[in-house]
């Protein structure tokens, strides 16, 4: 029997709509029409016109054949047309592929294929690696060139983007999508191994990470962002959508340079940025080095490895807050991250590092998270010690895996999504990530944590970047095996470094080996240490 | 046919769940255990145990009998208990009634009775009101006496509300919604004329205003809300749930008492406060006879009319940031809001004021706000002259009236939620309402705003408050005729006032008649316009 509360109280037009970032810049249009949306070297737009140009490259995309749940893919910098894509796609119902401007053009040829894309936009600068990656797709997609930088495409494109915006109408309705569980973006995971899978975001997901990003990052209508994240990974950490919804201003960037990067700061005012900590620590090497500071102080949120207390100390010296944010593809980006608590105020750096170097605190529409054994998935206690996989819950988790139903099953079995990284609950409910499941270094039985011997080499004055990976030994099976890439370009000490390493921490988990050189990055910027792995070579010392 | 990111791309526990306050409460808790939630006089919880005692409600109310989607009535002040409340009822499956604690006992009944109240909580300081309401209630509720200030219940009550929660396994599991659309909160309207209407909230919209608030008041951890604004108002207009989102902290605050909000302030660092234009004016007045001011600032958001320039300067002085909200119990309150724009920096302070006194900045869970004509339902131009009505849709509209489907499919007729406020909407978007819609006054033909002629005489040195209402005349159908409130125990000088009044505006606007004398109000703090009306009398002057 239907209750008092469920009778005669049905949705309507007037009390329910689909959540949708499309809202944010129908209302940011409305409410600061002549407020600067996006600065983009010497182009800038205001709301009005950034809502115009979306609506018109919506009614190019239509013109271009593109339909309800069609894939348009877009490779370019983060520029004023990569934020565009972000809502003109979705008022053509369609869906956003934003590519990853490193990729080679195989794994391009096969997002293209598995994407379906029906439109590629493309800033003429990939031109070639678009013709190549074109060679390998069986449906061609209709090409649209971006001809800002580099000129006019060499006769590969259909149209340009602009001749697409300029020969449509303004005043064409946008779609709006029928239901908030529709799918807005499609991103694809760049892999150590393997293909490429293809992370589905939905409209309400969409809307509530962005809300939940402009909450826990302190942003109004006075947040300058400068765009030092890539938009293509994650559609920028739903940050496209959360600058758009609080009306504040996008400084886009096409590069990431240092000088460039503080010259925006000061003329812009810039306010909030995001970065991978190869970024940040770039940043602080070069502006350290030059004495520069901040005129403002500007909130830096810090995906990926947990922040060293030397980079904590030197970012804040030139200006940057850090907040450290954990979160992947397959959450929207950021889902936890660590919120200061009051009692942290009298810590002394290196305790204070230890703490922010924690997170666990779940970003507002994430429901839960907990550390469990991923063999039986039973939760294990917050007690600092029981090492088990981060699992989340909540609707800021990916739709799911495109066209990959087993591979979508596995990653939400038991009802939890799997994230495959390492970590232990602390009893405050801070979770310290230890390492990614398959970067674990079992030694004689004991794990160690390649994550741990990585953070004491980073307390090395000499060490820049430093990775460890497992290297086969007869004896231990694993040992600990050490990339590492100096700040100087003075020889290697591996015998200094490594009895550095024995004062910091129990032998075993001492690197019997380090490799200088610089190390090899996936086109996220992250180590790749399947290539590391192979390059270990046999152990020369295997006393522990 | 399903094309392929509807396919296999399902919901699950992993990647979708109902949006509901309680997670907010859940989150706080895990985040900031030790941090105090909720202070009320020599009581203080942290979040900890505030989420252990709202568990205890849920378990003690379902060992009442409480079952799903029961009503559970609250009639107390702003109190711990009314914020357990907020969540202890929703966790037990059961709907929130919070009753306004100025309510007689035959307006008490028959919401009672409307509501079928299941357990009704009370302060025992109501135990007479609640007595006499009884009387009329065909089911009787159990009943819960908490028994703070005034003591032990007369016998009355069935049980304590300490008790019950003693009473109670803090580790029940608490219910969760099924559906975000399932109802949280019923409040009563306090029409002016008529039977109250009960105005239904789901979890959803609760959710959304919640963060949209929090948003749009710009609050984070650090942020300590007094409650001057009563929590059975639109459930304190969402901030029960909002400050639970942010981690903030709830400050009590039992009766309106400027002296008793002054100390809290500067004790507590309260940063933000709500409340309607008679709780602003009556603090600004107080504190500005004291000279006393604020040694940091706080945020205060204003309901109902619009401030008066006067207003804005004197709040200013004290330390008072006021933001302008306009809102109704069917909008979760806040609907829109004036949000400054970068260019009026430099107004002085009548231009301000008057920029101030609008809204139309829609809060972000509002899709659209527009200004109509209420007969045809056609949309008028935001041209700052034609007067329409106000009509709303969005997420943060309400479910509908409870046993009321003719009255919800009239205030949702053709898609918008229909206000009965008229107003006129200006080029850039802002909203000046200018009247009820029954409030207008129709002059010759002519329509007068009773507000506007209200906005003149608030000018005027001597008046504190100010009521202008139509009056029957033989000649023109209707006259304005005001009621002024002074600020001196002088007497009140007609000819002088009307002359004033002339100065400022057409002729045909100047109130034929003034009267002197304290305003009477509803129980919300809202001018009685209809008990006005009754006491103009015939007009002694109709010279236009």
């Amino acid at each position: 029997m239907t209750n008092k509360y469920e009778q005669d109280l049905p949705q309507s037009a007037a009390n329910h709509s689909p959540l949708t970032p499309l809202a944010f810049l129908r209302r940011s249009a409305a409410v600061f029409p002549d407020k600067i949306a996006v600065i983009d070297d010497d182009r800038q737009f205001d709301y009005r016109t950034l809502l115009a140009r979306c609506r018109q490259l919506a009614a190019g995309l239509g013109g271009l054949g593109v339909q309800d749940a069609d894939t348009v893919a877009v490779l370019c910098p983060n520029s004023h047309e990569m934020l565009e894509a972000h809502y003109g796609v979705a008022m053509a119902g369609a869906v956003l592929n934003a590519l990853n401007t490193r990729l080679d053009a195989a794994t391009l040829g096969f997002i293209l294929e598995h994407g379906e894309a029906r439109v590629l936009c493309y800033d003429s600068e990939y031109e070639a690696v678009v013709e190549q990656a074109l060679s390998s797709v069986s449906q061609r997609p209709r090409l649209v060139a971006i001809e800002r930088d580099h000129g006019a495409s060499g006769g590969l494109a259909d149209i340009s983007y602009e001749a697409l915006l300029q020969g449509a109408e303004a005043s064409a309705e946008p779609l709006w999508p029928a239901d908030e569980w529709q799918a807005i973006t499609l991103n694809y995971t760049s892999g150590t191994t393997g293909n490429p899978k293809g992370v589905v975001y939905h409209h309400r997901g969409a809307w509530l990470a962005a809300m939940s990003n402009a909450m826990a990052f302190e942003m109004s209508a006075d947040t300058v962002y400068l765009w030092t994240l890539p938009m293509f990974h994650c559609n920028g950490w739903g940050y496209t959508w959360a600058i758009t919804a609080v009306g504040g201003t996008h400084v886009c960037l096409r590069r990431i340079d240092s000088d460039l990067i503080y010259q925006r700061i000061e003329r812009h005012g810039v306010t909030h940025l995001c970065g991978a900590p190869v970024v940040m620590n770039t940043l602080i090497n070069d502006l350290g080095a030059q004495g520069k500071t901040l005129s403002a102080p500007a909130r830096f949120a810090l995906g990926g490895a947990a922040p060293p207390s030397t980079v904590i100390r030197k970012a804040s010296e030139i200006g940057f807050r850090i907040t450290h944010l954990y979160g992947l593809t397959e959450t929207y980006g950021p889902s936890t991250l660590c919120v200061p608590q009051a009692n942290w105020a009298h810590l002394e750096n290196d305790a204070l590092a230890e703490k922010m170097a924690r997170q666990g605190v779940i970003n507002f529409a994430i429901d839960e998270a907990r550390i469990a054994d991923p063999q039986s998935g039973q939760a294990l206690p917050a007690d600092g010690i029981s090492l088990g996989e981060i699992q989340l819950r909540g609707n800021t988790v990916m739709k799911g895996y495109l066209k990959n139903p087993e591979t979508t099953a596995e990653a939400f079995e038991g009802g939890w999504y799997h994230t495959g990284d390492l970590a232990v609950m602390h009893p405050d409910g801070y979770i310290e990530i230890k390492d990614r499941a398959k970067d674990i270094i079992i030694s004689g039985g004991e794990n160690i944590s390649s994550l741990e011997v990585e953070e004491i080499l980073y307390r090395h004055p000499r060490v820049s970047e430093a990775a460890v990976v497992a290297m086969v030994d007869d004896k231990w099976g694993e040992v600990p095996c050490a990339f590492v890439q100096l700040r100087d370009d003075g020889p290697g000490d591996e015998r200094a470094l490594i009895e550095f390493c024995r004062t910091h921490m129990a032998g075993f988990k001492v690197p019997k080996k380090v490799v200088f050189g610089e190390l090899p990055k996936t086109v996220t910027g992250k180590v790749r240490k399947n290539v590391l792995r192979d390059r270990t070579g046999p152990t020369n010392n295997t006393s522990s």
